[in-house]
Parts: C-alpha cells; structure tokens; sequence
C-alpha cells in the first residue's frame, strides 16, 4: 500500500549534475572552480555545465577538469533583477532554461543553478511540470539543528508566499521524503510551524493543515509531532519543520540573519584585546569548527519538490565551497532516485485519498482522486 | 500639526513601576530579587508590588527593600496554562489583575509581569481600553542589532495573528513613538518586512501598507525605508521593524533559537580540547562582552502598544536579571511620559486624517475621523 521512499539501493554508475555556469554573484568563474572541488571529492559525479562555450572553455581547461564535464553552449544569462515573466518570454536561449531542459531530457540526474530563485522556479515549472497530486511545489532548506545528524529540513522557504490547508500536507509528504532520502532518517518527526504549541493557536488554515497532517502520518510513515514554534526550529524535537513560504523565507532569512550578527560579535569580541587576540590564537581549531557547523555554504542549497525533476538553487553569492557543497546535495538526491521515490509516494498518497481535495473547492489542481 | 513624543522633558519624582510578583516560572522570590536589582541600581523607582501578602512580606524583608516597596494584597494567580476567557471570568482577584489596575488608576506609570501573554494582553485591553484610534494593539519587543544604539524595534511580536495595511500603518507609528522614547531616535526609520525589497513582493495587505506608510511618514517624522527582509532585523538599515503578530512572533523564536543555538555550539567548541580549555579562560573576558551583548536577558521586555496605559511583559522564564531590565525599561518608558506623548501622537495622525480608515470595510473598529 504505502510506496518506497527509502534511499536502500544505490546505483554505481555515475550521476550526471547539470550545472547553470551563471547567474551567480561570482560569476561562472567561482561555478567552475565549485565544480572543480565538486568533481576532485566525488569521482562518481559527472557534470553538464551551461553558459557560453567561450567563457566556460579556459576555465574548465584551467582547473584540468574537461574530461568530467560536458559543456553545453548558451548565450543568453538570466539576471539577478530579471523577473520571472521577462525569463518566461526570451529566456529559451539562457544558461538557466539549458541546464533545467536537461533534467528534462533525462541527461542529467538533478539541475543546480545560483540564478535568481524566481526566475528558476518558473522555467523549473514550465519545464518539469508539477508532479501528478502536487498543487503548489516548494522549496526546502537544511537548517543546523541540536538533533543527531547536524540539520533539519524546512519548508516552503519560498516558492510561494501562500499555502492552503493541503499544501501545507503536501509539503509534509515532500518533506518526509526529502528528510529520508537528503538524512537518511528512515521515520522523520514532522512539525507545522505556529505561533504556539496548543492546539487552539494560529491561522484557521492551519489548524485544519494540524488535522490532515495527523491522519496522514500513519500511512505516510512519519511521525507528526504537532505545532511547532520559531525556536523549536534549529531543535531536536522536530526533524521537518512545514510552514507557508511567506513565514519559511522569513524565519530563514532571520536565522541567517542572527548568525551572521552572532559571528561578526564574536570576532570583535575577539579582536578587542591583546589578551583576546592571544586566546583566539589559542582557539583558533575550536573557532573553526563552530564557524564550520554554522557557516550558510557547508547548507548552500535550497532544493525545489514537488516538480517532474529535482533542482538545487545555490545562494546567489555562494563561492566555490557553496556550490561545491550544492552539487553534493544534487548527487546524493540523485543518487538515491530521490525524485522518483517521492513521486510514488504523493502518488500512493492520493490513491489512498489521504491527499485528495478535501472541503476545498480553492483549490483548482486538486489531484487526480 | 504633529504632536510631539519626543522625551525631551524628565521629571524628577519617582516614577512608579506596578511589579505582578506572581505568574513566573521561576515564583514570586525570583520577581522579588529583581525588584531590589532594579531598587539598588535606580533611587528614582518606586514598587506596587502585587501577590499574596504572606507570600511577598517576607521576601520583601529578606532583600531590605520596604521602604521602596509597597505591597498590594492579591491572592489569585494566572498560572501559565490559563486561556485569556477563563482569566476574563474569573481573574478578578489575581495579582496580575490588580497589576494592571494600578496603571488605571494612575498609581502608576507602567506595569510588568512575567505571567503568559495571552492573559495579560486580554486583561490589560478589558482594564486599559484601546488608546482612541487603536485598532489591534500590538506587542513590541527590542533585538539586538548592528546600528550605533545596539537594538532595533520589531512589533507586532504576538498580540494578534491578524494585521490589515491601516493596522500595520498605525504599528509603524506606535514603533515610531516607542524608538523614540526607548531608544532616543529622533527620526526613526521604519521598515516593513517582507520576502523581498521590491515593490512587486508580498500579499496584498503588505503592498497597501507599503503606500500607506510611505505617504504617512513625512507628517509623522520618520524615515520609510520600504520593504526590509528577514536578514535585515539585526541589521543597521531600519530601527523599526513593522509586521503582523503571526510573522513576528516566528521571527522573534526563530532569532532567540538560532542565537541559543549558536551559544550553546560555542561552549561546545570551547569544552572540546586541552588546548581550547585554556584559549576560553583566556578570552573569557571577551567571551562574556559577547555573551552580555546576546544575552536575551538583556533585552527582556514586551511592550504592549496601543492601550490607555503601557504594559512590559517579561519572559515568563526570567531571573532577577531578565526582571530588572525589564524594570529599567518601564522606568525608562513611565519616565520620559512615553504613553501620553503616543497617545498625541496617534490622535494627530488621526485628525489629519494620515490612519483614517481606507477602503477598508473590515476595519470594525475604524478611528474617529
């Protein structure tokens, strides 16, 4: 009854990553040297890179890696400012329309780009096509977590600013999947993100997500654990947190945020006395290993569900160590057939009605019950 | 035209702090020690404090602050499981109750409590009222931040879930007054939050409010800086941070989470080796600049905006420490007039018809205009 979504068989051949050179920050300069660390740690990685044949050529041949990639010419360039609908009319001849045609062409295994998250999403759904069931996709992230493994998942941290009722059960479903397959956690704890705990609390949309959510985690084998709050987040009493991507981007954003405030106190904190520079000295091993676990590139890499095809977006200003750890991610969802699992669950689900359309006449792409 | 809220006049009387000594996690001796915190370090505070006289006489002797202090007999206690209608039904004799009637009865300038927020909000509404042309009144808390003062303003944090354009144009004006008065910002700029900068972005509520801030700001003598992100909270872009109470409330868990996360990786890094063992005694002092600079005790206070009367909530969890700041901040408030100086302010705005209710018909309780 209840389809496999569990990362058991891993195949040997290797996993082609399509790569978008550009649209980054960096520019594909930084790609190709991500690419690089990328192709020198996983021999069992191969790479479709997209972007103008001239531009790409020394600096593959550069890094001495042209006998992992394949380079796929496209001139056109998606910008950071570009809105969604201007890619949509003239982007066909882009870097970024490129590299997500060959996940749907089947050449590669997952796309990555750094390219801006709007325009991505929208040539990722035009391209791939929603998922059988999926009304809204979403985008997760890895938050650092206390739990064993290091990370939870979150989302929607942004595909769309709206969820309803069953998006928010879709999104658990996805995220179950993704914390099986991205974790290796064969029975995740699922929580809705709310402004308290009591059942009473928040929104009318998700007291009604708390219900769909409970029923459905028997069939779908994880553990609902109920609402969540903010600070429960980086815990370990919840390994996916499902939200809106109104309040995901938000709460992403500021936990970013904070970190980032925590991190430039520190090393004033640190620089402020002799004594201080002396311990820093000191604790330089120590210093390195907290930055590490908390540094935003070690998690570069939002990952799109709910599409015919799996797509990493990379922080716009990711470095080579941001996209490198991105194209890691890519490879191991790739790897396990993340996307094909997740499929035939969201499809098992709606067969079992568990995901059906249920007293929602909003929603218009109600699944195929 | 515009009314003043500058604090530009002090008086020199005591400033009376109305103190609810029971509700908190950590009883009525941890509220009492912060009282003789905040009685030792500020001559100019004088206590109503609030509980079960055979409780608090006592406690008041051991930490020699009778002659500061005067205890009001209450026996009822809202524990922290208590839904704001059961508190409105028979809350009548609760230390928190009579903690709040002494601000309406003038005795004194603002009152603090630890007890839950719910309660307190709904019991401070029923005995305060609404400041004239208030429709949601709105809870505001400080964070630390990156500009010259160290903290910005962000509300609402959880008085309400729900927030309209005309209510979050009247937070920013309530935010305005308060970094005013708090912080001493003469020209505070407000921001409003958002998942991204551009006008384009965000519900529809949020691209109203955006205009009607925007056009409200010269009259009420803050800079709009536009939308701000999640990531620019601790930032030195905006003192105010404008949103709903659901958004807020997440932000404000997700930043304490991920600032408690990252001390905790902290201690870790620092416990792990011989070697960081002594790099930590070494930078201890400047280990405890940053601790203090982070220390949510610090900025330990809610202020409710928007009633005939201030309200700080504590942290239900707060020590001595987090329940004097707490004290410092209403002492800071009650003394600058801070409540009047809103209140001119507020029924400024209204008259010149800047918070006028706009094609708004869902705005029940629409401002006098």
């Amino acid at each position: 009854m209840t389809a496999s979504d569990d990362p058991s068989t891993q195949s040997a051949t290797p996993t082609i990553i399509s790569v978008d050179a550009m649209g980054g920050d960096l520019g594909p300069a930084a790609v190709v040297a991500g690419v690089a660390l990328s192709a020198s740690g996983n021999p069992n990685i191969g790479f479709i890179l997209h972007g103008p044949e001239e531009t790409l050529k020394p600096l593959v041949a550069k890094r001495q890696i042209g006998n992992r990639v394949e380079i796929r010419h496209a001139t056109g360039v998606v910008a950071m400012t570009e809105k969604p609908s201007q890619v949509m009319r003239r982007g066909q001849d882009t870097s970024m329309w490129s590299a997500i045609t060959s996940v749907r062409e089947g050449e590669a295994a997952v796309a990555v780009s750094c390219g801006n998250t709007g325009a991505l999403m929208a040539v990722s759904m035009i391209r791939l096509r929603k998922l059988p069931g999926i009304n809204r996709p979403a985008i997760a992230c890895l938050w650092p977590a206390r739990n064993p493994g290091g990370f939870n998942v979150m989302l929607d941290v942004g595909a769309d600013i709206r969820a309803e009722a069953q998006d928010l059960l879709q999104y658990a479903l996805m995220g179950a999947s993704y914390a099986r397959n991205g974790l290796g956690l064969a029975r995740p704890r699922i929580g809705l993100l709310n402004v308290g705990t009591e059942e009473s609390k928040g929104h009318a949309e998700l007291k009604a997500a708390n219900e769909l959510i409970s029923a459905g985690a028997e069939a779908a084998r994880f553990e609902y654990v109920g609402f969540v709050e903010g600070g429960d987040i980086p815990s370990d009493r919840v390994d996916v947190i499902v939200t809106d991507g109104f309040t995901g981007n938000i709460a992403l954003k500021t936990g970013e945020g904070t970190a980032s405030l925590i991190r430039d106190f520190l090393y004033e904190a640190f620089k402020a006395t002799l004594l201080s520079r002396v311990a820093a000295l000191l604790a330089y091993p120590s210093l390195r290993r907290l930055t590490k676990r908390i540094d935003p590139r070690q998690v570069n890499g939002g990952v799109f569900l709910g599409l015919n095809g799996t797509v990493v977006k990379s922080h716009g200003s990711a470095d080579a160590t941001g996209i490198s750890a991105a194209i890691k991610l890519a490879a191991q969802l790739g790897q396990t057939g993340f996307n094909e699992r997740l499929a035939a669950r969201v499809a098992s689900a709606v067969a079992s009605g568990q995901d059906g359309p249920i007293q929602d006449n909003k929603n218009k792409n109600g699944s195929g019950k």
